[in-house]
């Protein structure tokens, strides 16, 4: 046996294990919420963990929990090949979300086992933590630790809205390793992520496979506005501090902006809004939103982000309540590294699948990898594009391609 | 001594009562965080039980932890005056609000005492659970099941947000009587109710007291918008259900609408909103919303009630969201007893106050004893008109005309 251009993965195989994912940590029906730092997060690091040891990794766990299984190749010393993305899901989350792109790390693997192939450069399977920041927010902490986006500290301190501490859970479940967490430049040589569309493009055209060229541009605020409590009776309107009312019209303005901007495929969301005391009787003192605009183009994007902020302002103003807009954040565009798309492209060509060009919409693990090291992605289609949803689904057909893609060019690159 | 038509209550006895309640359960600077069956609402209780029992009152405490403190009278068959309030607060309460008025109740009967004067019919002096609705919704549910608008059972049965059974609640602090809590029509005799206005009206016009007249009609509903979970990246606008965004849009249209009559005194009222999950990165599938509308026109208060639930379906509709309106009520109007109404008027005149008539905008457990009993309100001036608030502040010049007003308007009903 050896690597050679025809290798395939064992789809069955690879299948099971996703199988086997969707038993640990069972949401509504065929969904999960395998919330990040849980006891049902544990059992299925448990499991990555013994797939990972059946399979010849060498395991280790950092400070922010991060998994790597690590295979050697024949010149240790040499930046290795990252395959990774993660394990745990939304409150309503699917069985695809994040796991196929981890276990199919763990099948290319596997797959060179069998075929007794050993790469030049170390390869490593990884599972970034809280990757949906569904219990602890923002998402994708530990892969913005691991560039140094964010400090382990940091981390370590978030607070769940359910009142527990990041470091607390994570020491809790047994997963709080001695090694830091974070790598130099040059310390890794590629990253290689395969996540499922989350989207409706793959499917609605029927492709086979996507190349991620880029990710929307994308920037996301968080706003605090505050007002003062009342009683909701006497008050007159022009007295009124409700900061309750500042959050319901910014995130109506934000929805706006997503209509006026929706015939060119953009988006703007309004995802949470906390206010205080927020019960009837009472005016709310503060409240706090999370929205965010994504649009392809960029200059679009950063108008839809301006008049976003402005939306802001003005929801504060006519409720009569200050504004802090506490942080934002700015995704996606022409990030990832234009020699590992090319060379994902050609193999979709190569192999003869139904391909396209795609950009990412939502944010994953590799965007921050993509900060610091030359990074790629690879999606595979999912029904109707239906995602942090029960009803999220794939077929082994929907994901043979992408899998496969991904087997030869983290080989190749690996290989180099 | 004997009760002339120039006795007065001791006005430093009557303050003192309130700065002793002020030392319980304090919330932020100068306010109180007295939550209904929380520690705290179990010692005032302790600390009401103790002054009523000094007073020689007969204490009694009901299924729903109400206490009434009764004051036999020379003829104890007949149906009795009942004088009361509560004194539980607001998570940013101040020390007024409910409070003054059963601390008046206790301090008529304590003049009565001083003065040696037995009425013919009794006076019981009551504390009613939960007026305030801040812990368990809905607000007055003690009077509301005292007068049958709602059952015991379906009271207990209430789950705070902080996940505690209304009934363990009662028992755990050991207020759930034996005694059932209603009355029969022609059980009580009257009912009076003395609070602080929660409204700038009074204050504004530097005036001593307030006849109060009727309420505001105010209409109130509690709206649950459904739709479904998705990714807040890549789902287009057109396929989005995002319930979130229904209920904003709701509260701002609510908003609106008390804009929209704001001229006319006309409030709209957006309190709450509780979506699901209400993340960063889902869209959300649930939210319950409450708004209330008030005006004292009772047309244009059913004006802007039809406009409110038509603006809940249009939210709705434009968020491709069901819509279900929950529950509703309806408050106000011409409810209290006008020969109560007369007295109080008539002993404002006569004691020489500077007074006038007003409309109570708030709700209060006398809306209730309304629908059953004849009832009655006398309001007194605060600063500014703030409440739920830490800085809601009433002197004991602010209360004088109306505790005094109430002494004798209670004791000539009572000698009736």
């Amino acid at each position: 046996m050896s690597f050679t251009p025809d290798a395939r993965i064992d789809l069955d195989r690879y299948w099971s294990t996703i199988q086997r994912s969707a038993e640990i940590g069972q949401g509504r029906e065929g969904g999960l919420a395998r919330l990040t730092l849980t006891d049902s997060d544990r059992e299925m690091r448990d499991q990555f963990v013994a797939w990972c040891e059946a399979a010849g990794l060498a395991v280790r766990v950092d400070e922010m929990g991060t998994i790597y299984g690590r295979r050697e190749g024949t010149e240790p010393g040499l930046p290795p090949i990252l395959i990774g993305s993660h394990l745990d899901t939304q409150i309503n989350g699917g069985r695809f979300d994040g796991i196929a792109g981890v276990l199919a790390g763990l099948e290319v693997v596997r797959t060179l086992n069998d075929l007794g192939h050993v790469t030049k450069r170390p390869i490593v399977v990884v599972d970034w933590t809280n990757e949906e920041g569904a219990r602890f927010s923002p998402p994708m902490i530990a892969s913005g630790v691991f560039v140094g986006r964010y400090t382990a500290d940091w981390a370590h301190a978030l607070i769940s809205d359910d009142g527990a501490r990041f470091g607390d859970e994570l020491e809790r479940i047994g997963y709080k390793g001695e090694m830091p967490c974070g790598a130099a430049p040059g310390d890794v040589d590629a990253y290689f992520e395969l996540h499922i569309e989350q989207g409706p493009i793959l499917d609605a055209e029927k492709r086979q496979v996507g190349v991620v060229t880029g990710g929307y541009p994308s920037y996301g605020i968080r706003v605090r506005f505050d007002g003062e409590t009342a009683h909701t009776g006497p008050t007159p309107m022009d007295l009124r501090h409700n900061a309750l009312i500042a959050g319901a019209r910014f995130l109506t303005a934000v929805d706006d902006i997503g209509w006026d901007f929706a015939v060119m495929d953009g988006k703007a969301t309004g995802s949470r809004l906390a206010a205080w005391p927020n019960k009837p009787g009472i005016l709310s003192e503060t409240a706090q939103c999370v929205a965010d605009v994504r649009h392809p183009d960029p200059i679009t994007a950063k108008v839809m982000a301006e008049k976003m902020r402005r939306a802001a302002h003005e929801a504060g103003a006519r409720a009569g309540c200050s504004v802090t807009i506490e942080d934002e954040w700015a995704w996606g565009g022409d990030i990832f590294d234009h020699g590992m798309v090319d060379a994902i492209r050609a193999e979709a060509v190569r192999q003869g699948w139904n391909w396209r060009d795609i950009e990412a919409q939502a944010g994953h693990d590799a965007y921050h990898m993509a900060m610091r090291f030359p990074s790629a992605m690879i999606f595979t289609p999912c029904k109707g594009g239906i995602t942090h949803n029960n009803n999220e689904s794939c077929t082994p057909g929907d994901l043979v391609a992408g899998v496969n893609m991904l087997l030869h060019v983290a080989v190749a690159r690996a290989d180099r």
